[in-house]
């Protein structure tokens, strides 16, 4: 936690305004609430579209990357399409359009589950892996941008959401 | 940054079954990437979730509860609609239909800016300003749920997020 003092001797922050504001405008209540919301989502906004861009000459999406990547981890590099939506908490048709993309790429394939007709086993190509690789190299790698400016620092990031994380509920996996 | 053991020992955390797998794997490069990128997503998802669910008693969306607290925090409560967008990092179509559905519901109204006949100025009313106390009171008293986990922890997040933000290029207001 941070004096006001100090908090105005740090480089411009386009959510100062807001702390500053709050309380010349009498607003009820503290501005945390609104101020921690207003910061998770513009950091995520910032690295998603990051990602989208780098991602790009790679022919991957970002839901793309996260669903090789996590195939890429999986034993014998296969998981059914249903573990895939709820490991990555996307909605199941954004998992399907996204494997269907993938598999056009030739970067997945998808059979028929053995036992159980309904249900459809995704696996990953050689092909997929390797784009995988590429892609995280990629953003360990990455020297301008959004991207840049989080380079070296990612352990740093988990580590400062991971308590939080897991204070809102992040269990089931 | 903690020690494997040190790892181990903490509450179940889904994300740590990649870290695991990485060198399993053998995959190339570290996990901290995909890690930072899947945590940062994952956050962001169960708390913008939460926050349209709670949102949905006060009839206010995630978007319109932004754009009714940047509102409340103008001077005069009132901003161009242009303005408005480049604040909150949203896309202008994005803008215009969650004013729409304000000015319906009576929280704002919208008029032409007086010397520039292409412009919109949005101004919050009394009743738009009740309803973003109401809503940052609702998420600062949250005691369920993901909300719940972070009420008294909002300073916190936003502390922990500031220095990344502003690496990654946070500036533009």
């Amino acid at each position: 936690m941070r004096t006001p003092a100090e908090r105005r001797a740090e480089p411009a922050d386009p959510l100062t305004v807001v702390h500053t504001r709050w309380a010349e405008e009498g607003m009820a209540g503290g501005p945390w609430p609104f101020l921690a919301m207003c910061s998770l989502s513009r950091l995520h906004q910032i690295l998603a579209r990051a990602l989208e861009d780098r991602l790009k000459s790679l022919e991957l999406s970002r839901t793309g990357y996260f669903v090789l990547t996590t195939l890429a981890l999986m034993n014998g590099g296969r998981a059914l399409l249903s573990t895939l939506g709820r490991l990555m908490m996307i909605h199941p048709t954004t998992v399907k359009l996204t494997v269907d993309q993938l598999e056009r790429a030739g970067l997945v394939t998808r059979q028929r589950h053995p036992h159980d007709r309904r249900a459809t086993v995704v696996r990953i190509t050689e092909l997929g892996a390797e784009r995988a690789r590429a892609a995280n190299a990629a953003l360990e790698n990455a020297d301008e941008g959004p991207l840049g400016g989080l380079a070296g620092r990612h352990e740093e990031l988990f580590d400062a959401l991971r308590d939080l994380r897991l204070a809102t509920g992040d269990t089931e996996f």
